[in-house]
C-alpha cells in the first residue's frame, strides 16, 4: 500500500485504444492497493497542430494566449482518461492544473512551479478515486493558465509525487529506461536498473532525452524516486534515485554525446586580465550560450584559448570574434563544427583513481585524437574530430564494461513499494 | 461609443483564414470607438471530434469529464482569435469561463448561468483591450468546468452583454437573420428587420434554429437588444428586442413548423375528473414530453383527447396508452406519424381580430384538412396532414402578406448605438 504517481507521455496516449490501454494500467495498480494519481500529456500531434494553427497567425504569439491554447491538451486527455476508468468500474476525477493546484510564477511558457495545494487531490484520493491530472500546466497567482516548457508533464509528475509525499513516481513512455549509452550507436548498451539524480543530470543534459532535466533537479531537491519505463511493455526500467553507498563500485554509468557542439579556438592572446571577461560577456550579451571553456598558456607569454557553442551559434559567434580580433590583438582564429562531444558519466569517479586516464588510453588505443577535454567531479568530456564519434563511443563503452553491467539491486529496489 | 458583445458560432471560426476574417470584423467595431467583447464556439468539427472519441469509450461518459472535454473548443478559438488580433495590432486578451467570471449551477451539460462577476473582463476594456471569451463554459461553485449545453455560446453572450451592461449583443452566424418561414420552402421569405422577445422565442421552438431558446429568455429578462446577422457579409440581420407599439402593426411576423411530432388520438374516453391526470402523469413519469393537447366533449358522456409527442417518444407513448386503455375504460387508441405543425406567430394578434379565422379560411381554400388546433396569446397552430406541409407554409406566407413585408425601422434601430 502505497501513494504512486504515473506519468504517460503523449506517445502513450496517442489515441483511444492507448487511452483505453493506459487505463487498464492504471487500474493494476490500483486493484494492487495503492492510491494512484495518474499525470497525462497532450494526446502525440494534438500540441503540434495547436502550434501549427497559432504560427499560421504569427511566428510569435503571445506568451499568455499560447498557454492556454497549448493548455487544452492536457485536459483532453485527462477527460478521456478519467472516463476509460470509469468505463472499466474505477472511480476517476480529472484535475487541471487549477484543480490539482498547481500554482506557478509569472514565466508563460517555462513557468516554475512555486507551490502545489493539492487539496482536491488529496480529498479524491481518500474517496478511493484514481486522479487524473492534466500534465505541463499550472495556474499563476493571477489565476492565468501557465505551461511548464515542452516535457513539463514530466515535472508536473515529480513535483505532485513531492507534494503529496508518494512513494513512487513513474515515467512510463515510449522506451524502456535509461541506456549507458545510445543503443542505436551500441546495440549491446543495457538499460540500467539504477541510476543517480546526479548521472541522470549529466547523460540528460547531454543528449539521452528521456527526461526533463528539471524534472530531474526537482527529484532530487525533494528525494523522489523516479521510475523510468516503457508503457508499451512490462518491462522493470531505470529507477533513478538519491546516490547510496553501492552506486560507487560503478565507475562509470554511461558515455553521453553531444552533436550539436561547435569548436571556436583563439590561438595567441595577450595573456593579461579582462580579455576572457571582454570575450564571454560579448558572447553572453549576444545570447550565445557557451559549453566547453579551456585556456592554456601559449609562447611568449600568450595564451590560446578554445571554446565550443552550440552549432546553430557558430556563424554569429565567429563575426563576435572577428570584430573583437584587432581590439583584443588576437593573433589567429579558427572555427570547427566538425566535431561532437564524447564524456563518461558515474559517480564512482569520486573514489576511484584513474578513470580519466583509462578513457585518453582507450581513445588512443583507437586512434583517436583528443582536441580537448574538461572535467567535472562525476564526468569527462572529450571533443574528438566527428568523423571518429561511433568508434569512439563504441569502445568506451567496451573499455568501461558496460555491457557486462550486473542488475545486482533488482531485489533491493522493487519497482512499487 | 458603447459597449458591443459579439459572438461568433462555429461556422464563422472553422479554420485560421475564418479567424483573421473575425479578428478583421471585430477590430473594425474597436475602430469606431466602441468597447467590444467577443463570445467564441469552438471551430466547427471540433466538437464533433471530441464527443466522438469520448464515444468510443462509453455511450455514457461521466457529465463532468465530459464537460471539461468539451470546454477546451472554444478555449483554443479564444486563445485564437486573441493572438489574431494582436499580430493586426489591437490589444486583447482571451478569457476562460472561469476568467470571464461566469459562474453556473452544478447541471453539467445544461448548467444555468447564476452569477457573472467580470471583474477581469472590465479591468481589460478599461485598459482598452478587447475581451476574447470561451463561449458555452462557465465553472461551478465547487470550482469544476460546466457547459451551458449546445449552441450555449448565444447564452454566454447574452449574458455576459446583460451583466456589463451592453448596448447591443450581436449573434454572429451563417445565415442572414430571422426570415418570415423557411426559405428553402418559400424562396419568397424576407429576412424581418425586427422580432420582439416573445414571437422569436415561439419561432425558435418551432424550428427556426438562429438563436439558442435559452438565450432569448436571458435577453428578455435583462432587456438586451440582441441583433442577428451573417458573419459572412456585412447584411444588416434581423433585430430582437422587446415589443414596442408600432410592432403591433405587424398582425403575423412568421410562419414557424415542426415537422417532428406525432400525434395520438384516443376515442371515447370516460369522461370523469382523474382521467386526463392519470394519462399525463404516466407519460411524464416516462420522460415524454407533450406538446399539444386537445380535448373535447363527445357523445354519451365521453369525451375525445388528442396529443402529440415527438416522432422518437411515439412508439413508447403507443405502448403507455395500450397498457392504460383497459384500466381507463378508452374505446379507440390511434396513432398517427404523417402530421405537421405549422403555426403563424405575431403580437399584433392580441389587438386584430379574426387572426385565426383568415388562417383557417386560408387553409381550406388549399384544400388542406385541419386535425388541430392550438392557440396561444400570439400564436395559432395547426396539425396538418404532412403531405400538404409545403402547400399550407406557401398558402400561409402569402395570405399574410409576408413576401411584401416592408423594412420600415431600419432608421429607427441602427445595427449599432
Amino acid at each position: 500500500m502505497g501513494l504512486i504517481v504515473q506519468k504517460y507521455g503523449g506517445t502513450s496516449v496517442r489515441d483511444i485504444d492507448r487511452i483505453r490501454h493506459v487505463a487498464e494500467r492504471v487500474a493494476g495498480v490500483k486493484k494492487a492497493g495503492h492510491d494512484v494519481i495518474v499525470v497525462v500529456s497532450a494526446m502525440a500531434g494534438e500540441t503540434n497542430k495547436l502550434v501549427g494553427w497559432a504560427n499560421e497567425l504569427t511566428e510569435l504569439p503571445d506568451e499568455r494566449e499560447f498557454d492556454l491554447l497549448l493548455s487544452s491538451g492536457g485536459r483532453i486527455t485527462s477527460a478521456l482518461l478519467a472516463i476509460a476508468l470509469q468505463t472499466i468500474g474505477y472511480p476517476a476525477q480529472s484535475f487541471t492544473g487549477r484543480q490539482a493546484g498547481i500554482i506557478t510564477d509569472f514565466a508563460h511558457g517555462r513557468a516554475r512551479i512555486a507551490r502545489i495545494t493539492g487539496e482536491r487531490i488529496r480529498a479524491a484520493l481518500e474517496k478511493g478515486k484514481i486522479a487524473v491530472v492534466a500534465g505541463f500546466q499550472g495556474i499563476d497567482e493571477k489565476s492565468d493558465v501557465s505551461t511548464l516548457g515542452r516535457g513539463g508533464s514530466d515535472t508536473s509528475a515529480v513535483a505532485l509525487a513531492a507534494a503529496l509525499g508518494a512513494d513512487l513516481c513513474e515515467i512510463h513512455t515510449d522506451v524502456d529506461g535509461v541506456y549507458t549509452t545510445d543503443p542505436n550507436i551500441v546495440p549491446e548498451a543495457r538499460k540500467l536498473d539504477r541510476i543517480s539524480y546526479d548521472e541522470m543530470l549529466e547523460l540528460a543534459s547531454l543528449g539521452a532525452k528521456v527526461l526533463q532535466t528539471r524534472s530531474v533537479e526537482l527529484a532530487k531537491k525533494f528525494d523522489v524516486p523516479v521510475m523510468v519505463r516503457s508503457s508499451f511493455n512490462e518491462n522493470a526500467g531505470t529507477l533513478v534515485s538519491k546516490e547510496e553507498k553501492e552506486m560507487e563500485d560503478v565507475v562509470v554509468s554511461g558515455i553521453a554525446f553531444n552533436k550539436n557542439e561547435a569548436k571556436v579556438s583563439v590561438i595567441g592572446i595577450p595573456d593579461r586580465p579582462g580579455v576572457a571577461m571582454r570575450i564571454f560577456r560579448t558572447l553572453a550579451d549576444a545570447n550565445i550560450l557557451v559549453d566547453m571553456i579551456v585556456q592554456n598558456i601559449g609562447r611568449d607569454g600568450m595564451a590560446d584559448l578554445t571554446f565550443t557553442v552550440s552549432k546553430e551559434d557558430l556563424p554569429k559567434a565567429g563575426k563576435i570574434m572577428g570584430e573583437l580580433q584587432k581590439e583584443l590583438g588576437m593573433q589567429e582564429i579558427h572555427v570547427d563544427a566538425d566535431i561532437v562531444k564524447v564524456a563518461i558519466v558515474g559517480v564512482g569517479m569520486r573514489s576511484h583513481t584513474g578513470v580519466a586516464a583509462k578513457m585518453f588510453e582507450c581513445l588512443a588505443d583507437a586512434g583517436v585524437n583528443i582536441e580537448m577535454i574538461s572535467t567535472s567531479e562525476i564526468k569527462v568530456s572529450c571533443i574528438i574530430n566527428a568523423k571518429y564519434f561511433e568508434l569512439a563511443i563504441r569502445e568506451l563503452h567496451k573499455a568501461f564494461g558496460l555491457e557486462k553491467w550486473e542488475i545486482h539491486h533488482e531485489k533491493k529496489y522493487p519497482s512499487r513499494p
